[in-house]
């Protein structure tokens, strides 16, 4: 499989493994617990142009990440959106958010400059999603 | 089905229809082609609280209107979203995007005042839709 990262998204992230059709990547913003769903498909800007088999598989990750990241953080709501208007290659974010957080109740997306994660910090939140996910079918790179 | 239509999505927007599982609003902004799937079900504000059957239906629904949309607008991008740290009823926007638009390539969510439509303008979108997605289940309210 050829799959190519967009170079802005690998630029802005930490892959955090993969399920069976999406790579999931943390976005380097410690001010988020902000996380994207690639889909591991060659030029693919919209949901619907993936295959049937595709979209079912991409909402199934969807959920069950959408499931662990509540699970793990707690959070007020969570902001699900496949937006793409500067990074063409799909991506489908999704973004834990509390009443407190930098930017509530608006949108993140634009908002404030991005603040790095420290390594450990990323390790750590990669070792919380292997625990629920991994029986899921979410493995490592 | 006792099913209420958040206040605020009311107030702000004008009812297309419905599918078997949501109804189809269209934001009063004539900036944007915005749309909104709303789940008929009562005290739902995240996709995966949703049954299993109803996330499929939810998606199918999500991707004949996308489809619906980007043919009837040719636009640059869609932009699919559910957000809700305002309204906190289960509601999933779609946004047709120009590169032209008044906040390309921004998300339009908290940006602009809203420019209402004249009411022939909404009925002729209405129709508009109708067309492509009744052989789908979608119907007048």
């Amino acid at each position: 499989m050829t799959f190519l990262l967009d170079k802005t998204l690998n630029k802005d992230s930490v892959a955090m493994g993969e399920f069976t059709l999406c790579r999931l990547l943390l976005m380097n913003d410690s001010q988020f617990p902000w996380f994207v769903l690639v889909p591991m498909r060659e030029d693919k800007s919209e949901v619907y142009q993936l295959s049937d088999k595709d979209q079912s598989q991409l909402w199934l990750e969807s959920r069950l990440l959408s499931v662990a990241l509540m699970d793990l953080y707690k959070g007020d709501k969570l902001n699900i959106a496949a937006i793409g208007n500067v990074v063409s290659q799909l991506h489908l974010h999704h973004v834990v958010r509390f009443k407190e957080d930098a930017c509530w109740p608006k949108p993140i997306w634009g908002q404030l400059p991005m603040k790095a994660y420290n390594t450990d910090h990323v390790e750590k939140i990669k070792q919380s999603l292997l625990a629920p996910l991994g029986v899921f079918g979410f493995s490592e790179l």
